[in-house]
């Protein structure tokens, strides 16, 4: 059995930190290949090493002084090594990112060394190999990350070692240069590394205990998700909730591979756990409730309308030509409803307008703003008769008023449109009736 | 005051039937403009005057010998005028009938001929002028109503009238032949007279006491409907309701002139009035429930879906090029369903099939058919808040599963997919909890 195993920053801020992930990957001879971030926040008003570079470099870059910066970054590492009592120095690395930071390396290069460093760190604390990002991650000449290279050269690699650490976040170009995906990319890393083992688990370690069924901003200490579809996953995150790097989930679930969101602070949770498929049943009919604000409907009567052949197209290529994209269509008779975000509609608004006249003469067009649409997700709902009932019981109890409703036959999740000013209300009378109440 | 009355066959079937249409018509001086059906069914088993004339003339126009079945066309009508006591007779008429059948005057004519005899009896009971709707209402050269000059010939001919009698159905080609509308047409001349007097009142007189909230074939003696939208009426008669002509809604809705469909047989029932808007309550939130069976669901499922620019319209496209039009399209986030009605869709199945996947590259499509579409409308749901908790409680409690739900920000109707077989139960449950328990 083989785990990839990847810790996020505030699992390796400190060398208490180090100390827990040590025992999380000794407990268990599967966590042979480890993925870490760049130390991150210890307390609330800490600095993240990786902002740390950035600073650091953004004075080097205007031919500033940056001695006293660059020496807080080296404390963090060194105080961890000290503290861990490895036997290891890392100034030759210093004196050279120090060079390159004055010879222009460029952003992402310096960015990047938070991950560098720490990932040397980790082998040595855990005797582990270490394996250099930029030998085995590759982007193409446009920057795009190289999947095919990375995963021959990566899994060549890879294939002879009992373990390895391989540092997240960055790999390189064809010139050799250094590029880091996007903020947060470690978690892609740990997918591409997974995949490239064909690992029987991807464990992405953190500082909470997987994902919960709702915003704990909305709803104090939501019920966490045990285990979540790839699907509903994706469902959920599109409509605002936290957070897992999209990128992160395709190598992985192309492998057929399942991610387990860990918490390094409390290894004995189960966390979330992330699948392309499972019987499992949910704990509670939904599997989570998400939502955003910021949405405007644009409704647009006309008598006849559904007698009328491609009238639905062209409402739709006037917002295409003008680069916006709807969210939702319900339609009634004879009224179509088109949601939009507030955003994109705002700038192109008179020229939409416009062009819903000339293409499609409707009888009336009339514009609704601060729409918040809500996803109520779970793929238990459609063996649950009465889902809806629940639903829309629980908002009337609630005193919301449902603006909009659209369900599609695929059953896994029923969209809801309120005023933003009910939303909170209505993501809690929701998450209420499903998980409080369990009804 | 005045009122332009229209009575449907039923209403002018027998003797019996004139005589209450005159105790009608003389309650009321406003009542000055009626636009009478040929006489209709006395009994179950009996044929209308309509198809009388229909059979009568297929028998002429190929050369065979009508005479004892226009013998029974001449009995119907000499039958009314002989109990009523009329110093009429039609036998001058019955022959230029007859002559023009041999003549092929063509079956619109000779279908007019139940409108123009009945009209000419009436007239005579009533005391009333009698007006040739081919000299008043007319066609252009298309074969299409010509509202404008019907309207002004009409309003000018009515214009120094105290009354008239203007039988329903028929007018006149610019070429002088008589053209007929659809059947039932009788309903669009009535609206048509009523907006060339400017009437202040269209009664619509037959033999129900207005429209019903729902089917009485699925609900035993529905509610009736007391006041309905012409919005409400046109998305309930999309759905499948009975019944009211919808081309002869435009012109008294055009210049908003209030519909009251009445019953001959009970004329104290308030029956149903249809108007432009109302401020007027009605007795249940919802003002009525219709649906159609025969339904099929295209689920496209695609990632990541919403992020690509003119994916909707792509899908629809594939649709209309193959001239199939959509009903509705709720959509989920990476699924999208489109709805379709079945006798369309399946001779274009592998053709629409092939273009999804040629235009849209989806992930997966599923077909899914025998689905029921129910519409449930009414001005009154918006102000109601928990309409749709209701709704869904009611059909989770009737074990009925939701397949699909589209609501619009209008939010003057919801539509509801269920299989067809959960069909009847649906409906009922739902007439139940608004209706029965008022809930």
């Amino acid at each position: 059995m083989t785990k990839v195993v990847k810790f996020g920053g505030s699992s390796l801020a400190s060398a208490e930190q180090f100390k827990k992930v040590k025992d999380i990957i000794t407990a268990e001879d599967s966590r042979r290949f480890v993925v870490p971030s760049a130390p991150g926040k210890r307390f609330s008003a800490d600095t993240k090493v990786t902002d740390m570079l950035y600073g650091c470099y953004d004075l080097a870059a205007k031919g500033k002084d940056f001695t006293k910066e660059f020496d807080a970054i080296k404390e963090r590492y060194n105080g961890i090594i000290s503290e861990l009592g490895l036997d290891m120095s890392l100034e030759n690395e210093f004196n050279v990112i120090k060079a390159c930071f004055i010879g222009k390396a460029g952003r992402d290069y310096a960015a990047s060394r938070g991950e560098f460093l720490n990932g040397m760190v980790l082998a040595n604390y855990l005797g582990y190999n270490f394996i250099d990002a930029a030998d085995v991650i590759f982007f193409d000449e446009r920057g795009q990350f190289d999947a095919k290279r990375t995963n021959k050269v990566l899994s060549e690699r890879l294939e002879g070692l009992d373990n390895a650490v391989v540092p997240g976040f960055y790999g390189s170009m064809p010139n050799d240069t250094i590029k880091t995906f996007s903020r947060g990319g470690s978690d892609i890393t740990g997918s591409i590394v997974a995949a490239a083992v064909n690992a029987d688990l991807y464990e992405n370690w953190t500082d909470t205990s997987g994902f919960l069924t709702t915003d704990p901003r909305i709803v104090k200490d939501p019920a966490p998700i045990t285990t979540i579809t790839y699907k509903e996953l994706r469902e959920l995150s599109y409509m605002g909730a936290s957070v897992f790097h999209e990128d992160a989930i395709f190598p992985v679930r192309k492998a057929g591979i399942a991610i387990n969101i860990k918490n390094t602070n409390a290894p004995e949770a189960p966390g979330t756990l992330i699948v392309e498929s499972t019987s499992q049943k949910p704990a509670y009919t939904i599997t989570g409730i998400a939502g955003k604000k910021g949405f405007t409907v644009i409704n647009i009567e006309k008598d006849m309308m559904n007698a009328e052949l491609g009238f639905g197209r062209r409402v739709l290529e006037v917002f295409e030509k003008n680069g916006v994209s709807f969210e939702h269509m319900p339609s009634g008779i004879d009224t179509m409803s088109v949601i939009v975000t507030q955003e994109e509609f705002a700038d192109k608004e008179q020229e939409i307008l416009a062009g819903l006249h000339r293409n499609c003469h409707p009888d009336m067009i009339e514009i609704e703003t601060d729409l918040a649409l809500i996803a109520v997700v779970g793929r238990a709902m459609k063996a649950n008769r009465g889902t809806a009932g629940r639903i829309f019981s629980a908002l009337a109890h609630s005193h919301v008023n449902v603006k909009m409703i659209d369900q599609g036959s695929s059953e896994l999740n029923v969209i809801i449109g309120v005023s933003e000013s009910d939303f909170e209300t209505a993501v809690k009378s929701i998450y209420d009736i499903f998980v409080e109440t369990k009804l």
